[in-house]
């Protein structure tokens, strides 16, 4: 007997008849032998009906800048999952299975106050050890918690996730089974590299480099807690049938993972990431003198603009260049911010703009003790006649800026290259 | 400056437009120097999807027969007026008046653990009297509260009315205000009698009579509440614009009163009311001894059928007549249940039913001390031509039981005879 948590995101959720499959796998695992939690989301559509509600009465820019606001936000946000919990319950009870919801103030999941993007500081754990040992599911809300004063909060979209992950850690649970639209983490993005090869274990580490590149398969936040509390989650599709084998099931999708394995020892790149939201901002000929990094940046930081890669090339005759990437949609931002404050400050020659990039990484753990891997990704990248425009490592990740135009090549080449294709020999 | 209770019922709170003009009508109670708390019931419509929902996935007879499900149904039930405190604190946020929402597990609204039917044991005014000192609108939801074991309960359906009422009982206010379709009380159903009045002031034990007998201003247990605590109550209606004077507003609608002043003993009858929902069964000749009318009740009463009006005839030869109603949907049910246990254990002659029939009442708490009252109803009915099939009298009421042909005409004549037309000088 192991005690599982499962997570069931709003599109599995999304009606009655979706529900009662959900139920319908939650007694399979139940009748296996197994104690279950389940967090589910809202019903698909819900959270965001409630939070239209909400802003028909207040314009979005008042709102975000009044707490008593996103307090009473949270408070209506709170309630999709509150009504998913309580209907997923009585899924349960019909099946013969007991089963009892639990919002998150019931539980209690003790978040700091934070309104629409609380984070978890405990969960107690007591309440759902009893329904456990008397034979229940336990149903928890997901995305929500209060706060010392009491408060209703939300963790923020797709928070969900991350109270799965910290309800399995408060409980020390086996693992935590995330059910989401896909059915696992892949090497790569596989509209664009058919070959692209489901893994079926990630390091918790890689895993956080993936989600952060793009790969939108988990909240960021919940594999830091995955990570931080060494809770074994496995992500694994929601559109099997509710009745394939049990021991089919637990072996499917991806299951991130803490100990440094022999099998992970192997693949010394696990996927190939990559990111085409993007642009390149050049400022050229400022001088290099101490603090001219805080000097270019500091303003850009100020108008709340998020900073990804940063390069300062080598000086000559006192001078540099300085590039670094933004989003976007920050660019024009951005290139005002610098025309109107650091132009003038610095007394830079002059700024090159470029939103045609894109960004891509390769990610392994296996790199950290391997030599040459990011000259591999080099030269790969130069037989295929790809220019690299700005490079920048990690422990466990090298990221390249390219032109745009070559993103789909590249990431066939290194995906080729690192031996990632399905029933490719892993070559070093 | 007083304190002051709005209830705001699902049709108010139907739209963010109609919320809107709910949070419009509050602030102008604000800004002329009150102190407000507001229990508004869910979105018209709401608490029904919700329930639906629910019976989707569990049959209602499965339900009914389950505590844990009902436990369900009602955490899922309660979200509706969860939405509506949230929503109704951002209106009037966006309107400049500080408010804060409470779900009933917040404040906290303490509960017995009967689900879907709950009453409320006690409410915590500390929050609310802190927020209230803070200058705050409170908004709190009807219709909820939380059990000894921290699980959310329902008090039923009108139960907002009761919430709003336990409330104002614990803040000790000034006045509940219940904003409602109809714009108060009057003498009777102005469908009928076009010259029906709306009352001014009426006593909780006539409202209690008014409201048993069809007149559905008010749910019946908020009076009962009311008159328990001596909360004064007003009932008024929500479809006035929001912008009228207050003092107009204040002095509209029907207050319903606890103390007997002299302006309430100037009317000996304040109202005519009636129901065409029952139905008449006489038992034929039943032997008259020591404890027939258990022998012939019993058994209807374990079937769980209601039984109202009853009447014994004295006897001739140890022979009596034994007449009663019940309501109409129960007439087929209660005449087989007689039918097969009570003729044969009784050893009654026959069964007399009667599904034309309709009971007429006159309320008054002036009756207790005019005598004449019910002999005055009486004439008023022979001289119409009206037979009295039964009577029954209460110490402020006195009904009749008469064919369902002759209620309107008794309706208008009583009202007339009893001086409750518009303009009409109170006769004695």
């Amino acid at each position: 007997m192991a005690l599982i948590v499962h997570k069931y995101g709003g599109t599995s959720m999304g009606s009655t008849e979706r529900i009662r499959s959900v139920a319908q796998r939650v007694a399979k695992w139940v009748r296996a032998g197994h104690q279950l939690v389940v967090v589910p989301s809202a019903m698909s559509g819900e959270t965001n009906r409630l939070l239209g509600l909400a802003k028909e009465l207040m314009p979005d820019a008042t709102l975000a800048n009044s707490e008593a606001a996103l307090r009473e936000l949270d408070a209506v946000a709170a309630t999709g999952e509150q009504v998913s919990v309580g209907l997923l319950a009585l899924a349960l009870q019909a099946q013969g299975i007991p089963a009892v919801s639990y919002g998150g103030w019931q539980v209690p999941v003790a978040t700091d106050s934070a309104y629409t993007k609380a984070r978890i500081a405990s969960i107690d754990d007591q309440r759902v050890r009893a329904d456990l040992a008397a034979g229940k599911v336990v149903v928890i809300t997901g995305f929500q918690g209060i706060d010392p004063q009491g408060n209703v909060t939300t963790l923020g979209r797709g928070g969900s996730d991350t109270s799965a992950v910290a309800v399995a850690a408060a409980l020390k649970a086996d693992e935590c089974l995330i059910y989401t639209d896909v059915d696992g983490v892949y090497t790569t993005d596989p509209r664009i590299v058919p070959e692209a090869r489901r893994l079926s274990t990630i390091s918790f580490e890689e895993m956080l480099e993936m989600a952060s590149l793009g790969s939108k398969v988990l909240q960021i936040r919940s594999v830091e807690f995955a990570g931080k509390y060494k809770v074994p989650v496995r992500v694994l599709s929601s559109f099997t049938p509710w009745d394939i084998p049990i021991a089919e099931e637990a072996s499917s999708g991806t299951l991130i993972t803490f100990e440094e394995d022999e099998k992970m020892e192997q693949a010394v790149v696990a996927g190939i990431a990559f990111n085409r939201d993007e642009a390149k901002i050049s400022v050229i000929g400022v001088p290099d003198r101490p603090g001219i990094a805080h000097q270019i940046l500091g303003p850009v930081a100020d108008a709340n603009i998020d900073i990804d890669v940063i390069i300062q090339n080598v000086s000559h005759e006192g001078r540099t260049d300085f590039s670094f990437t933004v989003h976007r949609n920050d660019y024009a931002r951005t290139m005002n911010v610098l025309e109107t404050q650091v132009i003038p400050s610095t007394g830079a020659a002059k700024l090159i703009g470029d939103t045609k990039i894109c960004k891509v990484s390769i990610v392994g753990i296996g790199m950290r003790s391997h030599v040459g891997v990011a000259s591999k990704m080099f030269r790969t990248l130069s037989e295929e006649g790809i220019n690299i425009q700005m490079i920048t490592t990690s422990e466990i990740k090298t990221s390249v800026v390219i032109d745009e135009k070559y993103m789909e090549l590249a990431v066939r080449a290194l995906h080729k290259a690192f031996g990632l294709d399905a029933g490719a020999v892993v070559a070093d």
